[in-house]
This record gives C-alpha cells, sequence and structure tokens, in this order.
C-alpha cells in the first residue's frame, strides 16, 4: 500500500458536480483484484478511509452477517452484493466454496470488495481466502480493519495494555469443539496479562472455570460486551467468577466480545471518577 | 460513540462550493471535549472516518513523533499544533506534563485532538491520560486506531492468526530496561501462538536469546518491518535465531515491529505462489 500526501476521497454522488474522482487503485490492480477490507465492529464511522474508498469503487461486494447493513449502504447503487454467511459457525457457503467464489469472480469483475467484519486477519479466515487467491494467480490487497478488541477498548473506556495493570494483550476465540474450549489456558493465565475471547458467549462458563484453575483469581474483573460500538451496545461489568451467571441473567447475545483483566478497573475508576467530578462541578456551581 | 445510517464527511475544502457539513461531534462535547484519536501506522488512508473527522474539526492539535506529516496536513490551517515528543522513550514533555497540559487545553479550547500513532490503547498510554482527564472532569472520546500489528500484517501478508498456524495472538512492547526485558517467557513462547513485539528492536537479541531457551525453536519464522505501510517499509523475514543478526547487518531503524510465529511462513508461501502462477501463466500465454 503506498501512501501520498493528499488524501482522496470520493464523495457520496451529487447532483450538478463533477464526477468523483477515481479512488486510488495501482494499475496493476485494475482487473480482476481481490480486496479482503475489514469493515470494523460495527459503527461505519470506524471504517478506514482506505476501506471507504474500496467500498465505493468495487463492482461486486461479498460480505457476511458481520457486516452492518449501515456499511453496505455506502456501496453504489450499482455494485453487486453477495451474501454468503450467517455467523461464524454457519456460514451459507463452506470456506471452501466462498475461496472459489472469490475466484471466480476476480476473473470475471474488475474488483471484488470482500468485506468481513474487524479485521481480516484477525480470527477472520484472511489469511485462508489471501492464500487461495494466490494460488489462482489472483492479486489481492488486504485493507486492515479495526479489530472488535480495540473498538470496544474504546467505546467502553477500557485500555488493553496499562502501565499499571498490563503488560501484554493476548486475543484467542471462544469457538467450543464438543462442549469444550480447546485453549493453552496456563500461556492465557498469566499475571500482568489482559486476555480477549472473541466469540466465547457460549464458553463463558467453561473460560471462567478453567481460568480460574489455572491460577487466576477468581476476582478478577471481567467484562462482557455485546454489539460494540453500535448504538444497541451493552456493557456488563463483574468478575471472572460472577460473570457467567450475570451474562445468562440478562440474556446477552452474539455477537460479543470478553476482556478479562485488570485494565477493566480503569472503566470503573473512570465511571466513577467523572460522576464525582460531575458532581463537585454541580455544587461548586 | 453513535451510528447513523449515513456516513457524514467534511470534504477537503474547495473553492465555490457551499461550507462543509460540521463534523458528527455530540453536543455535550461541543465545548473542552479532548479526543484520544488513534492515527494508525502511517498511511493516512488508513485513519478511519472519524479519526479524519474529529481531526478535521479540532481546534487544538497535540501530536508526537509517530503521527506522520501527511496525516498533520490533514488539519485545518488555522489549527494550532503543540508537538510533546520525539521518541517513546525520550519525550519532550513527561507524561505528568502532557496530561497537564490536555486538561488546561481542554478548558480553554473547544476541541482538543491529542493525536497518537496507532491505536490509542494499544501500548498508547491512552489509558493514563483518560484517567487523568476524567479525574478532573473533562469528557473524553476514545477513537480507535489500526493498531501496528493490523497494519503491518496487512501490508505485508502475514495473518496474525490462522486456522493451521496460530489460535492465538499476543502483543508485547520490547522496551529494555536497564538492558534486559522484563517479560512473561513462559508465557509468551507457547505452541500455536504469534508474537507481535512492538518497539522490539534495541530488545531484539535478547528476544530471540530468551524465548528459544524458554521452549521456542530456534528455526521459528520471524520477520522484522521497518516503517510498515508507508512507502519507506522494509522486510525482513527470517528465524527466531538469524533475524537479530539480520537486522543488524541490514540497519533496521525504529519504528519496528516484530513478529515471531508460524504465520510468517504464509508470507513465504504467498510469495512462490504468486511468482508461479505468474511464470505459469507467462508460459500459457
Amino acid at each position: 500500500m503506498q501512501t501520498e500526501t493528499t488524501l482522496r476521497f470520493e464523495p457520496m454522488p451529487q447532483r450538478e458536480q463533477p464526477p468523483p474522482p477515481s479512488p486510488r487503485v495501482r494499475a496493476e490492480h485494475a482487473h480482476g483484484t481481490v480486496f479482503l477490507v475489514g469493515c470494523g465492529p460495527g459503527d461505519p464511522e470506524l471504517l478506514t478511509v482506505r476501506a471507504l474508498n474500496v467500498l465505493r469503487a468495487a463492482d461486486v461486494i461479498v460480505y457476511d452477517h458481520l457486516v452492518s447493513d449501515a456499511i453496505l449502504a455506502l456501496a453504489r447503487a450499482d455494485t453487486k452484493r453477495i451474501y454468503v454467511g450467517k455467523e461464524r459457525d454457519r456460514h451459507i457457503l463452506p470456506q471452501e466454496q466462498i475461496n472459489f467464489l472469490l475466484v471466480n469472480l476476480a476473473r470475471n469483475a474488475k474488483r471484488v470488495a470482500r468485506l468481513k467484519g474487524g479485521d481480516p486477519f484477525v480470527f477472520g479466515r484472511g489469511g485462508e481466502e489471501m492464500q487461495a487467491l494466490a494460488a489462482e494467480g489472483i492479486a489481492v490487497e488486504v485493507v486492515p480493519g479495526i479489530t472488535a478488541a480495540c473498538g470496544i477498548a474504546a467505546s467502553t473506556g477500557v485500555p488493553l495494555t496499562h502501565r499499571e495493570y498490563a503488560q501484554s494483550c493476548v486475543f484467542v476465540t471462544g469457538h467450543l469443539k464438543d462442549g469444550t474450549m480447546d485453549l493453552d489456558w496456563e500461556g492465557l493465565a498469566r499475571p500482568s496479562q489482559t486476555i480477549v475471547v472473541y466469540m466465547g458467549l457460549k464458553g463463558l462458563p467453561v473460560l471462567s472455570r478453567e481460568l480460574i484453575a489455572h491460577g487466576l483469581s477468581a476476582s478478577t474483573p471481567a467484562m462482557i460486551v455485546e454489539q460494540g460500538t453500535t448504538p444497541r451496545q451493552r456493557v456488563l461489568v463483574a468478575t471472572l467468577a460472577t460473570l457467567p451467571k450475570l451474562a445468562a441473567e440478562q440474556a446477552i447475545r452474539a455477537p460479543t466480545l470478553i476482556v478479562v483483566g485488570d485494565v477493566v478497573r480503569v472503566r470503573a475508576s473512570l465511571e466513577q471518577s467523572t460522576a464525582q467530578a460531575t458532581a463537585a462541578r454541580a455544587l461548586a456551581g
């Protein structure tokens, strides 16, 4: 990806204006390119400028459940849209068929935008799609996206690292396989580490039990966030021991992100500080 | 952060056009707000739309070395700019004075954009600044950015996770303290885990030695990337054992990102596949 000093946009089409400038697509990518585009965690303003330019220039869009309607609405009206999946576990098309579809579209279309929630290279199977395309000689450009961990850290006020609370941050998925989670519990349950679990709702009781069994304190702060960064965001803050029950009681539903670690305390202290400061100002006024 | 179906931009100012619409800044944030803005790894097209809107609306910008000139050039001409640091270890202003500056600016200015490289909540001290502001009752909005790990994964074709090679991904910093790195080597040297090291150039020999001593194979693929996502990006791929010598020979300089793990193999196989496919097509043609 090349940078330029001046950032070019394609503005939204408006009447009686000159046509928008072409998006910056490299010459060798003018035909038969697949763009693996990270669309971020849900809020359309969290698209990158590059993702937006690619989306608007696409001839065909291939997308799944995690890409919001608000983002799809940004494509041109004449762009073909192909829906390939419901949820990560229940793809309408198996991964091999998605790969096959992308290869064939690239051979027949100028620009194919494969839209993914979050970042294509963080639990998005972007690596597999990139390999399948490269094996067929198709040009690929990967456009990074705001991964859910970063988007939700910002929208909840919980930093992923912090000099006092967390020197490392680890990302895992919480998918259940035959009712269990195949995770390296010893590697996760470390001091001063933030654990971020993608798609961990169903496995939350297992996660809680195993992390405590492998040495984390039952009182470690833990948070689950439903539909993070969207207007429907819900945040529950509890401890590692109490979060599973609370999430069940509050009927939390996917998509979720779970954050475990002392950084979750920062959110609590922020809310308190803000409330105190507001109260102090109200009294002073 | 709220979402809207229609995405609003402030287009670049042009003559004989109506003034751009106001950026979407919530009413309660109209005065005295600090925006902690992630600016991504360097490529200005990797700014989010939200970051760009905040940048253009800012009355004051506070920035450091990791924010590129190309990004600063996107601010309005009448926006005040304050430079607060050279490199992460050598701040012109100590962190406490940066916090103090932000509080005072927020009290005297409408909108303060505190620009940071990457994401504010991944090794950016954004958490500390947020806490300092909240303690003074200043409204804060955090705008996530493309963290270097995701930006450089995309620009180098190395996925951070992959069903075959890595089920987890961990982020750490490689800062040296008194010539050593205070990292949890046992927690890092795990099978099927991608390790991403921010700012690890000086500590690379220690990193290599300790990871091997704690169980990673000397032949584990490893990569160092200088100035990732920019036109000056340099990528060196080697093994955990050989990377320190290669980086020294090639005079790699900061800013860098180091990636250790089998996912680095995907890049090599991609290049080979593409070369093979190109050769095959050339022969067929």
